[in-house]
């Protein structure tokens, strides 16, 4: 018997708590599931002899020690500021670790530590990043050994709603953390173009977006994400001329955001001093110039100080959301960008029925035989309800897959591990497909290459 | 006999030093000046018997100890950072410390134990921060003594170059530290504004700027300062409707300046990949997007990202910078804000024989007996040579003015004090009109407010 210990049952781990307790009977595992809220696992783990749900504190030592010692393997989906705690512990217990959460400077710290322990703690195991590496690593293994040189790799990754429920101008809702979909962007974004080194300031990001197209879904755009520089080394592309990892939203919601980022909406540095009387409107206002005239509408100091057109798409997306209403925002001591997450909060919501939809787009360019090919690989999957969400399904069954592949004794690497090796993703992604999360690889001409990238 | 420690005797010290060697036969002081580097102090300390300079360094817990044990007060000119250790030290000695810097959160948590020691910790006690709360304050408390109720009070301050010597196009050379010129303005201007509290994210503060006159001088414009909304405490103006504090240039400097703010050149939170092997022109390129066609211009590609005319001022005051050159920058390891510091140093230094001027102007409105009045009080000063510039007589004099005064017995304030105290500011103005520091007001007609605040 295995003992496997998950730690958070958030929403995005449905799915995750669904493979973990389908797989139980049949790989002898025992499943304890902790969280600070058990309420809604208990009618879920009751029933089943292999599973119990815990009042887990991260913050309580002795708890922690006890678990942790307890479990063959610990996976955490708790919130990324925690886990630097559950890896010591694990450390400290000699136990396993997966996470689906971006190494750190703090992890890498315990690569030497873990690998003399002869421990596993494999991170960057979800979506995003997760299945972007695995499925971006089996294309450019496959280009390599077939002789080919890439001179291009652009990744782009969006949690968005599905067709079916997009009925709001943003074509957005929130799926995930808003408070990581508002501060998203924050820092500089790096990444390579021909060879050039390029740098977008957060306050350029959401300007400078490339256009493209998935088949049987349409138009997206997508923006820069942090230091895709980084990522040359593990994915063996040093010395690729462009590289860029990314975001991806529906056309038009770039540019509205970036009314937002302007108007510095999404600042969390400092606290307002009055949020707690501020209206949707005053809000606003604490961020434009004064009126030039009296009696001008809010949406004309917008139109005038930004450059907007004052009855165009983006004005309509900033009215739809009520930021020129006088309605209360009821937040006291709040960051900017804490007032924004509360008012987008109650517009961009998932209505019950809602599905969302998880779109990835790989594009290659490379040179094989004297010869240039484009390449694209797509993944889009929908939602089946709000419980087993498309987030949910991309984040938490890539996690299952490897839990499984660990405890099998199938994962050799020791060390801080992140999914890039063939012998980790190939049983990930070639299991995936039996839950329809499937990649869709195309060759693509340069026309279909929309946007002037960067 | 007192004894006078003064640390730090870099270039704003110049006439602090002056002053303390000055008066100290008469006041019978023994002047202590330390600092890393005094090879150009010997000759001037030498025949001194009074005063001798000693290499100090702050961060030797003995020396620090001795030195301070060995004062009567501590005057500390060191940069900013350093200042709490020397406070520590002073503390714990029993002496009294005048800087010219910032009050902290830091230095506020020193307030009660500096009180229950007896001893004063006097700050921003130069120029801005420091002669501007003197004179602001001398105004304010005249104007609220005859009956006047104030609406709005705004106060600028800038280091500039004096027309003499005033021969670029940028009309601004490096008179202080460069590196806090390049950084100015990051982090939210906090303002209000007819009873409207306002917030100027950093990426907007070169483009919100106000203009006005200063008789003789010419036109000057002004960009928001950090938080002025702190200062209505201090200044007893809890519930003004309007204030502002701002930092002054000429105008033009701010719509460029702007440029490398909307590119991301003063970032200082990174390092650039290839600093090393940049050139001027390529650390521009490198915040681009790419070219939209063969050939273009690096002056076309700004114009197109930011919407500047190619052959307007503003980038006749890139190409001047030599922006567009492909000159080496020679640094490694540099942030886009180190970069930037060195190739504006190259263009912005003072030539021998160049005169720097300080400019500082308040702006109040106010009502009395039914009667809405305007007046400004403005402040010109010129450098006299390289040594005693404009910077190093409006920092030093008021500093060393008040070390008298603190010597003398006639500062009873004790923690950390500001000069906001008629007994402490008026002894203050008094004295530097005989160095030729003299305000002068002005009623003022409203079509002499010639920008469009905020």
């Amino acid at each position: 018997m295995k003992k496997i210990l998950l730690l958070g049952a958030g929403r995005s781990a449905a799915s995750l708590i669904k493979y973990l307790l389908d797989q139980a009977p049949a790989e002898n595992w025992q499943v304890t599931i902790g969280d600070i809220s058990i309420a809604h696992l208990q009618p879920v783990v009751a029933p089943l002899a292999f599973a119990r749900a815990i009042v887990f504190d991260v913050h309580d030592p002795a708890q922690r020690a006890r678990e942790v010692a307890d479990a063959d393997l610990v996976i955490s989906l708790l919130p990324a500021v925690f886990h630097i705690e559950v890896a010591q512990e694990c450390l400290q217990q000699g136990r396993h670790l997966i996470t689906a959460s971006y190494v750190t400077p703090a992890f890498l710290a315990l690569h030497q530590q873990a690998q003399e322990r002869n421990l596993t703690i494999l991170m960057e195991a979800g979506l995003d990043p997760g299945l972007d590496h695995m499925s971006a690593m089996a294309v450019i293994r496959r280009v390599k050994e077939a002789g080919g040189v890439l001179s291009s790799f652009k990744s782009y990754t969006g949690g968005l709603v599905a067709p079916e429920s997009d009925n709001n101008p943003w074509h957005y809702k929130f799926t995930w953390n808003p408070r990581n979909v508002v501060l998203a962007g924050q820092g500089t974004a790096k990444y390579i173009k021909n060879g050039t080194y390029k740098y977008i300031p957060y306050h350029q990001l959401f300007r400078r977006t490339d256009g493209f197209y998935v088949d049987g879904y349409g138009y997206f755009e997508g923006y820069a994400n942090r230091d895709s520089l980084s990522y040359r080394e593990p994915y063996d592309l040093l010395g690729i001329p462009t590289m860029l990892r990314g975001t991806l939203r529906r056309p038009g919601y770039c540019q509205a955001w970036d009314v937002f980022v302007q108007l510095g909406l999404t600042d969390d540095s400092y606290t307002l001093d009055n949020s707690e009387t501020m209206t949707y409107r005053s809000f606003v206002e604490a961020f434009l110039p004064p009126a030039t005239e009296a009696g001008q509408s809010i949406a004309a100091r917008i139109s005038l100080y930004l450059g907007i057109p004052v009855d165009g798409e983006v004005m309509q997306k900033l009215a739809w959301l009520g930021l020129f209403e006088e309605k209360p925002v009821g937040l006291a001591g709040a960051t900017p960008a804490q007032v924004l997450e509360k008012i987008l909060k109650e517009k961009w919501a998932l209505s019950p029925g809602d599905k969302d939809m998880i779109v990835m787009q790989h594009q290659f360019i490379y040179n094989l035989n004297g010869e240039q090919r484009q390449i694209s690989s797509s993944l889009v999957v929908t939602g089946e309800d709000e419980v087993q969400t498309a987030m949910a399904k991309t984040v938490g069954l890539p996690v299952g897959i490897l839990a499984k592949r660990l405890l099998q004794g199938k994962i050799a690497q020791r060390g801080i591990v992140i999914p890039i090796y063939p012998e980790l993703y190939e049983p990930v992604l070639e299991e995936l497909k039996g839950f329809g999360i499937d990649f869709v690889e195309k060759e693509m001409v340069p026309s279909e290459h929309l946007g002037v990238p960067g």
